[in-house]
């Protein structure tokens, strides 16, 4: 039998999830939920109904899990507890410094509707998290590096847009290439925050906007540019919706960790993700961890988990006996 | 209180494991036990008795658990059901095409004592084993590829050493860097067993022995050698212990894998170790292993495992609640 999915939500990621689930042999779509109003929202798949969000409570026999699309900011605080009542759920809530608060507001939820919810799945947090918990564990002594890109920072890209006089703009970030060559050599660099990535931006202005004023305001902008070396390129917006509109996005997670009697010997672990659209990887990795979802709950599991606590063979639609001969 | 750590073996892995638990903050060393007469046996650390294997029975109590250093070939696969009955044990079997065989005698040992044993456990199997098992749960469309090296092939170098008239020899497997960078750049080649790896061997030859001869053997070996780009050095012994003794090794795990509609985005996930000890990289792995071992024990779990059924957070001595504020 296969396991049910629903998705609320239908942007990138909602989108991104109905593809997964077609590449899953063991999982079909059942419905999409949605806060607009249906009728305005047309899917890929034929014959899967598209329902408002007000109706959702009657899915709950003909649902496994549902994957909660929404975003992080506003959506996710109050949709992944709220939904965790009645389903098992999937988020990719990724504000890493309130992952304590969700996890928490979650877990109250899950238990007593003897649910599992998977928190903060995607690439970071996600696989970057299992990267960095994994090294770790095996090298306790050591430092560990996270850099990303090169890829679009939404948030930087935002920044940007609220600036007076700018019409658009995109937000690449930049792993400098030194300091991912000083990490993998084993140089243990300590290494700033102006030595680990640089940024460069394109910015379409409005009408007779001043772009040295624009560009100054960009490059002083306090946490957003003033710690990096900022470069700033005035396009139109024609070329911006052209050259600018990909997803692609990536990064490298290190960590290089020494052993021995005398901390003699160097380790060097190296985690990388080029990654030519970065929501649908992420839908990759929520569409697998529903899998698992499901697997605990139907194990008796309950409560808020994270990918930290799910054994890895739940993630594959393998048997443990395919595993063991093939990819162990 | 200290998970108590066993040692049976004192070679490479048990001198690493001794190592890798002195950097372990919530582990103790209490025994190390050796089919050798005891006497004879020095470790380096001070205070903790050596053993004969004939007395372990005794030890049962007072240990949590047992990690074997045995080898695969003739230690483990007997080593390991046995011991499985006594202790929660841990090892490094990494005969991949007998892992479901080693697997099945374990496991029946393991679950009629009420023991955790955690088998084949290393980097490969082991770490790269996990690279395989997420990629491959996340992009189920897609490609594997897994190098090895640079480094120091033990079955490759007793296999030359076997061959009349050489006295000693190491053999190095190297991979192709043209191929990593074509499964890098997304290409998905079809690589034949060439194209992957070249083998470069150090031989010491016995005094009077036919070198060309030595050498025609070595390239026209089948299976190791006649698939591959091999290079012969004729080496004197002196230049083969100074030179080649180290214990570095290392290499990649690649998933290339598609998503969209039209399969239209690639996406490269890659894993990759660059390892200056390899028994003590792989004792490391060993370490983070057996703490998970007694924590599933703890909670009443049996049977044999492997790194594929266990949640990442169990390996780490840090929280969830830790992992989750700083390493998520």
């Amino acid at each position: 039998m296969s396991i049910r999915i629903g998705i609320l939500g239908y942007g990138n990621l909602g989108r991104g999830v109905e593809l997964a689930v077609k590449s899953a042999p063991d999982m079909e779509l059942v419905c999409v939920f949605t806060r607009r109003d249906p009728a305005t929202v047309k899917i890929a798949t034929a014959n899967i109904p598209v329902v408002s969000t007000t109706e959702v409570e009657k899915w709950t026999d003909k649902i496994d899990v549902l994957i909660l699309c929404g975003g992080s900011a506003t959506d996710l605080p109050t949709q992944t507890p709220e939904y965790a009542k009645l389903f098992n759920v999937v988020d990719s809530f990724d504000t890493h410094a309130r992952i304590p608060e969700h996890f928490a507001n979650v877990d109250a939820s899950a238990k007593v509707a003897g649910k599992v919810a998977v928190i903060s799945c995607g690439w970071d947090p996600g696989m970057f998290s299992l990267a960095r918990v994994y090294s770790n564990a095996i090298l306790p002594d050591g430092n560990d590096y996270t850099f990303w890109g090169k890829g679009v920072s939404q948030g930087h890209s935002d920044a940007i847009r609220r600036i007076k006089g700018v019409k658009n703009a995109k937000q690449y970030t930049i792993p400098v290439e030194a300091a991912l060559e000083a990490v993998r050599n084993g140089e243990n660099p300590e290494l700033t925050t102006r030595q680990k990535h640089t940024r460069e931006c394109f910015v379409v202005l409005e009408e007779g906007a001043d772009a040295a004023a624009v560009e100054k305001e960009i490059k002083e902008m306090p946490n957003y540019f003033a710690d990096y070396d900022t470069t700033v390129h005035f396009i139109s917006e024609d070329e911006l919706l052209k050259n600018h509109s990909g997803m692609a996005h990536g990064g490298f997670v290190f960590r290089s960790g020494k052993t021995g009697a005398n901390k003699e010997h160097n380790h060097i672990i190296e985690y990388s993700l080029k990654l030519d659209s970065n929501p649908e990887f992420t839908t990759s990795v929520l569409i697998a961890v529903a899998r698992a979802a499901y697997r605990m709950n139907s194990e008796g599991m309950k409560g808020c988990k994270t990918i930290l606590d799910i054994p890895p063979a739940y993630l594959s639609e393998k048997s443990g006996e395919e595993l063991r001969a093939h990819l162990l």
